[in-house]
């Protein structure tokens, strides 16, 4: 299996600042999109609008012709959530797709250090730029809603009531986005001072540095009123508890040094 | 003291699906603005590039000219971050401000229900459109750089070595973007199924529904390598544990159906 495939450098995705944080590994910038529950999706305003359209949504990487592709691999991104008729105007009404770009951002830690400018942010964040059409073909809907269910706790989709029936389908909005360029930034470690600070006794001695972690937790699972199934399953308990006690290593992990 | 001011609705912040959800209101809005770590920026692609810029950015809402104003009265959002030159050349050259579109997103909870469909999460999230400017006045400059890093940590500011010096001034890049609408959109509660699925035994009697909790948790503080302050000091364990337990009891009162 080909490995450590990259992202091509170009104009929109090169990191400029700070660019040593960058990354253009697929595997990195896939792996950020999986694990962010919510993606921000940013389209060019039509006719008159000033503004860039910017919608939370939600939103997977995989390869529905290649299915058992590998994170690392070329993955298409697919995005359900709030899809304005707007959106799935532009998408649909332009041959090539419409032109989105995708972020994700974890904050993995406050990085504090002796003076405000050199405070900054562990962090892992992901810009994908791409081109978006509705999915049409039934398989290929219904796969990607499977994905995107189990996104959100893995094996959900086989432990509800599926298949989805007519009516569901048809209301239901996938985009599949062709990524064109990609880029990755990840900022790990313990605050940096400059010298002419850290020389400085009467601010070394009365400033705290460090970094506080920062990680999604999640909490004790509540049942609906409606829930008549007593024992939690086992696939929700067990996440639950797994992807805390992982989201907190990653921010311990991401405080000490590279 | 005017209290529940909104904003106006106008076609580019009307929320359409599901406007049941929808706010309008200052005070709510700029709430989620204030406690959402990393803001996503928005601007549209200049000259021949397809693609939105979209940048992760940390901002907080605040009036310098009224620097006394209560968080549901009219304020400007103060930017901070990977300003790129394209983006303060843009800011720069144009005469009202570039078009910027800001997003925040909160998850309060994954809302597992039947059917993958009526499946949802517990959010908060607001969308400002405004335009922005560079903050060129230097009192004006450090007034939002010590706001912005008294949000990261209440207090912060004060207890680093500060003011800023010449260096670091002209290094520091502030945006204001003065907001001509916004909206935001707050989902909270239970899940709801369709009465198709909920008169199915077989389907309530293998299906766990409910809500699983999601809340961003701060870690024990981990001192640098170089800190020489031995105690942490009380501003920061009491936000660091306030904090966490704020936003734990916000998750678990989203879960309630409102």
């Amino acid at each position: 299996m080909v490995r450590n495939l990259e992202y091509p450098k170009r104009a929109q995705n090169t990191v400029k600042r700070y660019d040593s944080r960058g990354t253009y590994d697929c595997g990195a910038i896939h792996q950020i999109i999986n694990t962010t529950p919510v993606l921000h999706v940013a389209f060019p305003p039509g006719g008159d609008e000033p503004f860039a359209a910017l919608l939370p949504m939600i939103g997977v990487m995989g390869s529905f012709d290649y299915p058992s592709a590998d994170i690392s691999e070329p993955l298409d991104c697919y995005l359900h959530g709030y899809v304005s008729a707007r959106l799935m105007r532009l998408a649909r009404d332009s041959e090539k797709g419409l032109p989105v770009t995708i972020a994700a951002t974890k904050v993995d830690g406050l990085v504090l250090s002796l003076t405000p400018n050199s405070h900054s942010m562990n962090y892992r964040s992901a810009v994908l730029q791409g081109y978006a059409k509705p999915v049409e073909k039934v398989d290929e809907k219904l796969w990607a809603m499977e994905k995107i269910t189990n996104k959100v706790i893995p094996d959900r989709w086989a432990n509800t009531r599926v298949p989805p029936d007519g009516a569901e389908m048809s209301s239901t909005m996938i985009l599949r986005v062709t990524i064109e360029t990609a880029s990755g930034k990840i900022r790990q470690g313990e605050p940096h001072d400059e010298a002419k600070d850290e020389k400085r006794p009467e601010i070394t001695g009365s400033v705290w540095t460090g970094v506080v972690p920062v990680y999604e937790a999640y909490g004790e699972p509540i049942p609906s009123k409606g829930n008549q199934v007593e024992q939690l399953p086992t696939y929700i308990n067990s996440y639950v508890a797994r992807a805390t006690e992982g989201n907190r290593t990653k921010a311990l992990d991401a405080a000490k040094e590279p």
